[in-house]
């Protein structure tokens, strides 16, 4: 038998880092996970095999635990938000790091630390390498079709969202009947959602794309149960996304899920989109 | 004397009827206000000499009430937010306009209805044209110029904004260091600055701008007192809006009331973004 694999896992906020860290496991390999104080749900220790508790914005003590796992994949998964993560006190690796950086977004941070790790040796994969069932599958997944004024508002939000992402704001667009009702910039996906449910009332549809051009290894959309149980609190009818380039958690309990709310969902491409108008 | 000329102002909701209605009053007109049953605010009936409640989409009583007022010019102020209006029972004159409508974002339901009065001999004229003193004025209002890292931020959010508003979304992008935190949709500009101070916390840059080739008319940003209650509330930095097309409401006790907060105040220009930069 040979030895089993450790994958590094950066852990940021939410449920994201264990459920990488599931799929890691069911693949076979051991999941190490670094986890940030005031960041990461400690929970998390519990879907780990080896764990360890680290300062936001100490790089060298993060390389350092790292190269203890003895892991060469690393795997980030989960939000660091940014604003907060540079208001805590960087080590002088750190520092270079963010010296060095030219843009100010998220991207062009993620994009120096992977540069940094990669450095020291380690190879940045995205979750969907660990797993590739986490890919979301192509074409419709729900028992119901899109409606026409679905398509309608699914190839218009698709348009408006790939805007957003060009200018680094979010990944999420809600409409309704042709008119934009949410817009997702830091806050995240869930509350967009309730605040597109409350202002709108039922029936909204829900597009989340990649943006243009963004660092896929780190920062692809992710749906899965959570995202569900948002839809139908908000009484939302549709949700589309990018097929192949959205990670998709728990995904037949999120198909059951949608179907009992008669809800539509959707894997798209840029193609579907285009052919389809 | 020459006899007080009345005007006609179709109310929506929030408190921009009742400014309006004040402000035409201390110009010396009289104020005919027609409200909507579950839209308008009631107490507006304080600021009116005549009041009318009518049942949203009823445009052949909503005209009929207009010329019985003597009014020949028209002023629309407050939201109507479109989706709960279009749910209602249209009468048989509103529904030609709604099939005469082309676009389905909120400008091509505000044209239908202004082309539909001016058919009736009305003309349908903005709040600052009742009271020119309404209008936002140029430069710095607060005590406080912006920083730099403010000035940044003012025209990394304009261009967002107008970006926006290019997509008929929203009017209002919330900044801090270069990222953008929150963008208004349906929610309105008071929820927008709430999340955006939930998430991002003190120190945040919020621009609101005249979507491109929007309906000037009827649709003008605006701001006053409780939009500088909202931004103490959220701990925001700076306010920048557009000079001359935006109204502004409370001018003095809005600056005053910023001044206290610290919180800079500045009327800008396409030009000033662009000679900024």
């Amino acid at each position: 038998m040979s030895a089993q694999e450790t994958i590094a896992i950066i852990a940021g906020r939410g449920s994201f880092p264990s459920l990488v860290a599931r799929a890691a496991k069911n693949a076979g390999m051991r999941a190490a996970i670094a986890g940030f104080k005031g960041f990461t749900d400690q929970d998390l220790v519990r879907d780990a095999d080896q764990w360890k508790l680290l300062r936001m914005g100490r790089l060298s003590q993060l390389i350092a635990y790292l190269k203890s796992t003895g892991a060469t994949r690393v795997c980030m998964a989960g939000a660091i938000d940014k604003p907060q993560a540079l208001s805590l006190r960087p080590d002088l690796r750190a520092l270079k790091v963010l010296m060095r950086m030219r843009g100010k977004g998220d991207d062009a941070l993620l994009r120096a630390l992977i540069n940094e790790l990669e450095t020291e040796g380690f190879s940045v994969v995205q979750a969907a390498d660990l797993a590739p069932s986490l890919r979301a599958p192509h074409g419709v997944l729900s028992s119901r079709e899109p409606s026409s004024q679905e398509w309608s508002d699914l190839r218009f939000g698709w348009a408006a969202a790939k805007r957003m992402g060009e200018l680094d704001i979010g990944q999420c667009v809600v409409v309704r009947d042709g008119v934009i009702v949410a817009v997702e910039a830091m806050e995240g996906t869930d509350q967009t959602l309730q605040r597109a449910g409350q202002v709108a009332g039922p029936g909204c549809v829900v597009v989340k794309t990649v943006k243009p051009g963004q660092e896929e290894r780190v920062d692809l959309p992710a749906l899965g149960k959570t995202t569900i149980e948002s839809l139908i609190q908000a009484k939302a009818a549709c949700l589309g996304f990018e097929a192949g380039k959205t990670l998709f958690f728990d995904l037949d309990e999120s198909i059951r899920l949608a179907d009992s709310a008669n809800i539509c969902l959707i894997g798209l491409t840029q193609e579907d989109i285009g052919l389809s108008s």
